[in-house]
Parts: C-alpha cells; sequence; structure tokens
C-alpha cells in the first residue's frame, strides 16, 4: 500500500514556525482551544484577554475605515437565523457543498479536490466515489422538534446585507454609489484542516456591499482592490508579504466580471486574506424575482430605475488578526539573549502603554497609578506592572506587543519626567508628564516598522 | 367555550407606545424585521444603521466600563459552539426547558407557565398536560450528517467564561478577586412572545464572572449590585424607572447566596434588564469534577488553595439598546408641532454631531465638510447634511438623537465662528471653529437630561 508523502524541510519549518505561534498565542493569552479542559472541539477557538483587544482592534480599524470615516458607507447588524428562504434563493441550499470521499478501510473522510493521488492519503486503502455535502450547518427554530421548521446559520453575511436594501436605502436616504458594511460570527461544517485561526468552523467576517450604477462598475472595483490592500500596509503589514491575484477568467461565478484576492505569504503559502468581487446585479437580481420585492434604485431626478450593480470587499476578522499577529512575530538576537517580540502597528496592538514604577516603593507605584489614569483618560488602553526587574518587564510586554512602556523613577519624583521606552527600537527617552500624552499620539502618527 | 380577555386602556396605551417604537425604529433605521422581503422570521431582528451604532456605542461603553478601565477584570471571546460536554456538566442538556401545552383543537402551543386559566387562550380549547422542551438549539458538527456529533448553540456566555478560568488566570497572572468579561451571541429557541428586541431567539450577552475569596463574596456582591445600577443612571436613564429588585430565597438557585434584578418600567411593566448573581464555587466545582481540571486558585503567599467564589453581573445588548431608546424618546409640544426627540446620553448616541452648512452655495458646503472632518478626527461621528431647510434638519437629528448640531453660516465665512444647535434645551451658540471640538467634549461632560 502507499503510504502519504513525507512533509519536505519547508514544509517542517513552517509547521515548526506555526508551533511557535500556537504556544505563544496560548502562553500569553492570545487564543486557547476552545473547550480544552473537555479535550477540546476541531477547528474551534477561544480568544484570551489579548486576543480579544486585538481583535477588537481590527475590528474597531476596519470599521472606521471602511464605515464611520466615509460618508457613503452605512453599517448593518443582520440576524444570524434568517427564514431559509433566504438561501434557498442565494443558492446555498442547492449549491453550497463539498465534495467527500471515504476511505474503505480505514473508515476517514477527505475533501475529493483535496486529494493528490487516489488512494487513502492515511493508509493508502481504497476510496469510494465523491459525493457533495452542503457546508451549512442546520438547526430547528421553535421549541419542539418535529414539527418545527428548519433553519441555517449563516454561510456569509453578505446576504443579510442584500435583504435589507431597500429598509437601508430609505431609512439612511442612501443614492448609488453607496455601501453597507457589517461585521459579524458565520458557520461553515467544514472538516478541512485548519491551519489554526485561519480557518475555522465559525468566524467572523468583515463584509460590505458597495452598490453603484452599472456603467461606474469597473472604476469603483479598481478604486476598492487598492483601497483594501493599502489598509493592510498602512496597518504595518511587510509589503513583500502581500499581493493582489486577479481571477481567471475559469475561476469566476458566472455572473461575475471580475475578482481579486488580496493574498498573504503565511508560512504554510501564499493564502487568501481578502477577496474584492464584482457581483453585478446577481444577488439583488435573484432576491427580487424570489421574494416580490423590487429591489432597485429610483433616481428621482432622471426618473431612471435599474439594480445597481456590486462590488464586494469580504474578509475574515480571525484571519486578520492571524495574519498580523505572524507578520508582527520577530525573534531578535541580542547581545546577550533572543528577544521575542510582535510589532504590531499602534492602532492594533492589545495594550497601548504599560505603565511601571521602577521600584515599589518611594511612592513611585502612586505616581505610576496617576500616569496610567492620565493615558486612559486620554483613550489609550494601559496596563500597569511593578512585579519583577524592569528588564523582565519591557521582554514581558514585547511578548504582548505593546509599543511604549512608560516607566515613574526617582526623577519623575524630582522634576516630573518619565521614561518611555520604544518597543521595536528598545530606544529610551524623558518626557514631561505633561507631554506625554503628546508625545505619544506624535509617536502613534509617525510610526514606521524599524 | 372561553374567549381570551380583552386589552385593559393600561395594556392599549402599552401596546400603541410599542408601536410608535417600532414604527420609528424602522423609519430611522434603528431595527428592522429580519428577513422582513420573505415575510420575516418570528421574534428576530437586524439592526439598521443607526441601530448598529447605538449598539457598538452600548457595548463599547459597557466593555470601557467593565474591562478597560479597570486593573482587575479581563476580556475574552469564547466560541459559540463548544463541545457538547460543556452543557452537560452546566445542567443545559438535563434541566434548561420549558413546559410547553399544545390546544387540542387549534393546535396551537403555549408555554405552560405563562397561561393564566385552564384552557387554549386563541380558541378556548382543551390542553394537553404540559411537557418539558430544551431550549438549546441543536445542530450537527461534521460536514456529514448521521456519523456525525450532535453540537448546541451557547445559550449563555457564561460557561465559555468557566471553562477558561485557568488559561486566563495562568496566562494573565491574575490574582482573586479578579474578572473575565465577554461579550457575545446567545441562543434560546423560546416561542415566547417578545416584545420586539426585548426577547429574541438570538441575542447578545454582555456577562462577568468576578472571582472571589470566598469570604468576600458578600462584599462585592454589593460593590456589583452599586456598579450596575449606577451605570444606567449615568449614561442617562431616568431614576424613576429603575429599581434593583432582590429574589426570595425560593427564587434562588439552590447553589446561589444572592440574587438581584436591575429592572425598568418598561410600557409593557417592571423587567429584567440586567442580572447580578452569586454563583458560589458551583460552576468551576462542576467543571472540576467532569473535566478532571482543577479550576482552583492557588496562593504562592499563603500557599492555600481554594475554589473561587463567584459574581456574575449578566445583561443582554440588545435589551440595554432596546431601553436607552425607550427611554430617550420624547414627544414635545412647541410652540407650532409637536417634535420627537431622542434625548441618548451622547456617549451612545449613534451621532455625535451633525454638520450643515447653512445653504448650498457660498462655499458653505466646502467649509462644513472641513469642519466635519476636524470633529471626525477629534474622534466623534459625523454626519453630513445639506437637504431641506435647516429646522427641518434639525428634526430629522432630533429623531436620530444627535446631540449636537453643527452649523457653517455666513458669520463662519467672515469672522470663523460657527452655532452649535443643542439637541434638549435647542438652545444655540457661537462658538469659534477653534474652540469647538474642546466646547463639545466639555458639553458631553457636563451632560445632564433635559
Amino acid at each position: 500500500m502507499a503510504k502519504p508523502p513525507k512533509l519536505s524541510l519547508e514544509e517542517k519549518a513552517a509547521q515548526e514556525f506555526m508551533e511557535k505561534i500556537v504556544s505563544l498565542c496560548k502562553r500569553k493569552g492570545f487564543v486557547f482551544q476552545a473547550s480544552e479542559i473537555y479535550g477540546g472541539i476541531s477547528n474551534t477557538y477561544d480568544y484570551g484577554p489579548l486576543g480579544v483587544e486585538l481583535k477588537r482592534n481590527v475590528k474597531e480599524a476596519w470599521w472606521r475605515r471602511v464605515v464611520t470615516s466615509r460618508a457613503d458607507v452605512v453599517g448593518l447588524d443582520s440576524a444570524i437565523i434568517q427564514n431559509p428562504k433566504v438561501w434557498e434563493t442565494s443558492g446555498h441550499v442547492g449549491g453550497f457543498s463539498d465534495p467527500m470521499v471515504d476511505c474503505k478501510e480505514c473508515k476517514n473522510r477527505f475533501r475529493a479536490d483535496h486529494l493528490v493521488g487516489d488512494v487513502c492519503p492515511k493508509c493508502g486503502g481504497e476510496l469510494t466515489a465523491a459525493r457533495e455535502f452542503n457546508l451549512m450547518f442546520k438547526t430547528q427554530v421553535g421549541a419542539v422538534e418535529g414539527t418545527s421548521s428548519v433553519a441555517y446559520l449563516r454561510p456569509e453575511t453578505a446576504q443579510g446585507i442584500f435583504l435589507n436594501y431597500l429598509n437601508v436605502q430609505n431609512s439612511a436616504r442612501l443614492k448609488p454609489p453607496f455601501g453597507i458594511a457589517q461585521i459579524g460570527k458565520s458557520f461553515r461544517n467544514e472538516i478541512t484542516p485548519g491551519n489554526f485561526v485561519f480557518r475555522t468552523r465559525e468566524f467572523e467576517q468583515a463584509e460590505m456591499e458597495f452598490f453603484v450604477p452599472p456603467a461606474e462598475e469597473q472604476e469603483w472595483y479598481a478604486y476598492w482592490k487598492q483601497a483594501r490592500f493599502d489598509w493592510y500596509i498602512e496597518l504595518g503589514i511587510r509589503p513583500e508579504n502581500l499581493r493582489l491575484r486577479e481571477h481567471d477568467p475559469d475561476e469566476l461565478a458566472h455572473y461575475s466580471t471580475g475578482c481579486v484576492d488580496v493574498e498573504y505569504k503565511y508560512p504554510f503559502g501564499w493564502g487568501e486574506l481578502e477577496g474584492i468581487a464584482c457581483r453585478t446585479d446577481f444577488d439583488l437580481t435573484r432576491h427580487s424575482e424570489a421574494s416580490g420585492s423590487k429591489l432597485m434604485y429610483f433616481d428621482p431626478q432622471t426618473k431612471e430605475k435599474y439594480t445597481p450593480y456590486v462590488i464586494e470587499p469580504a474578509g475574515g476578522i480571525d484571519r486578520m488578526a492571524l495574519t498580523f499577529l505572524i507578520d508582527a512575530y520577530e525573534e531578535e538576537q541580542l547581545e546577550n539573549d533572543v528577544r521575542v517580540v510582535l510589532k504590531f502597528h499602534p492602532e492594533i496592538a492589545p495594550t497601548t502603554c504599560a505603565v511601571f514604577p521602577l521600584v515599589k516603593k518611594d511612592g513611585m507605584p502612586e505616581k505610576a497609578h496617576e500616569v496610567e489614569a492620565l493615558l486612559r483618560r486620554a483613550g489609550y488602553t494601559t496596563f500597569y506592572d511593578e512585579k519583577a526587574a524592569i528588564g523582565r518587564r519591557y521582554r514581558r510586554q514585547d511578548e504582548d506587543g505593546t509599543p511604549f512602556c512608560i516607566t515613574v523613577d526617582g526623577d519623575t519624583l524630582t522634576n516630573g519626567t518619565v521614561t518611555i521606552r520604544h518597543r521595536d527600537s528598545m530606544s529610551q527617552e524623558h518626557v514631561p508628564i505633561d507631554a506625554l500624552v503628546g508625545r505619544i499620539a506624535q509617536a502613534i502618527a509617525d510610526w514606521k516598522r524599524a
């Protein structure tokens, strides 16, 4: 019988790197295995204290950029369980499936399109023919089984936007071009290997449908491609790890006039980080036909009535958080040791400022708490630490990805200055407390990856 | 046959008020019926552009108060679908159910404990005996039905916190008293009448488990009761509409040493807005026994090992948003008309500042955009409007609950002042553009309900 192939050196290095990331995530409180005390549950993770702040910052940065800083995009938060007709119309009930095969010998199950040969990759046994399995999670709505009706957990947030097209357009008095955006959980019943939080059964999406007059489609497609690519670069992703990959015509859905992936160079190879797709008027037209509601735009000036075309930038928050984390990770060889540091952009770092008293006496802890309160009032997330030697405290914050450590020392008590230690350069500067908030704001505005 | 009772005048007034709220919510884009174009889906709602910002602000205010502004509470974001053993241990598989009866004539189904008489409230027919139905949504994990395993959508976020107790305590180096908080969706398969978003099948919870040395339980219980009550008052809820109701001993779960509801006076009567419960060591002990992991705290100084007691403040974000909205709603009789105004606290208002050019010419729109950009950079959410007469624009913002309208007029172009119009008092003041951001910050700090 054939044996599964051994890992190449490159694959082994990638696996070791991912193991380091997973281990750091658990040790520092970014990501834990879900239900760990009960042996876990496959492809499912919980975010710990640092992870939840990282995710919150990524979501906030996305929302600010895509929604609140723009006059032409508004937000939405639609339910996970919608009327099942939604998924019949969208094509998910009929067509959202993976081809699966079973091994006749060891009984394991695999995705047919992921297999390299035609024998079982585990034991080399003979495989069944491929069968299609729907990826939507099913449930029953109504308290009583049997008589109640089947419903689905949404496999994407986008359909919730199309459903609300008219209500949003009318209540917010919008005219194309305009966008509707939402962030929320989606669910896909996959058995694919996940690469940590890269692919999980439940995941948080950030999607936006940008509705445009059909003639403006390609212009806006070009705009959003560039805008979404630039966002990652501005938030610190190394340009050499990011690329745009246009889909070949035979990769496109029949209704689509263009699709591009923002790809990141993961340890396990280039992978999709976000997609920007031209969906034409496909979704609004299907829902109009199936529901009888005319999901169109009527221009009161030109008296023209038309179904807008759609450009859809769609990414996953979990995948974004993982990408920022992997990209930020560095092991730096110093004189006497190696430091592990997460070089997050200050906007997405879980903690912005750590505040330390140099020693736990002489009124330094009290003063440090005052400084912490000052920074917090200015809107920064802070962390107070008075345990262990100052060098060890710096290292702990390096692993948390905290860009600024502020130390209260003897000088603070005599002349009112504190020391800012910068994470990436490890340089230190003395700043009067009065000027501290302004200096941090300036350092964030000037931030460039060292 | 007996007929269902008619509505009292009070009930009718309450119903009419709720209808007004529902209609405002749809018209202005706070809340829409989910899947409306397909006839809806019971007890399910989507949040529109204003609603999503209201909810975001409520969540942010809760998170800031309960988590990031405190040194003793950290955040978590655990998965919705956990290992099913979690819900066996927590008692939800065995005991989380409603007693239901069916009408033998009209086939409708009701909660037995909500019935007034022993005949059908719809048709007066005979009812079956009550049967227990579990409220958890079931689904199947793994791509293939039959061979795959049953899983549940979480009915509360709290268990996710207990599961991660050790990982969080270790990674964040915490010592009781400390708290772990999370905000996330939960699901309960209820058929109860919902009162709009007061009770929905899927809903967003904000829960915190505060772990304390057992001897400090009652002190911290008193602390959190007051802290949670005060939070609502500080965010503008009218004190006369809010009360604390201690549970009677016979209302308490067998393991609980105290429980209080923060109740709000809804149009349909006093109802629970948030609960603060003493859960003792019940949950950690059960999960320790069932999983074999020792979910305890070891004090390295005293060498003492113990299972912390828990105080749990638990509220629903949807219900909070509804409560802030109902409480903010006023119809004011003015000289010539009635104005509808939502007197939101500025921290939770969907838009902080609306910016208008007095007229659509003379460079006023350009200047107004500059002012808008200035406010946005200062961190305020803004909305630009140049359509309709200025009075009409004010009214639209009153219904959105926007606390400040800033108008650019002829004076702006000559002497650099703008007009701030305050929502609640409708008073106006002229402020130099340089002083605008500071003035808004001051007005928010000084805010009191008019």
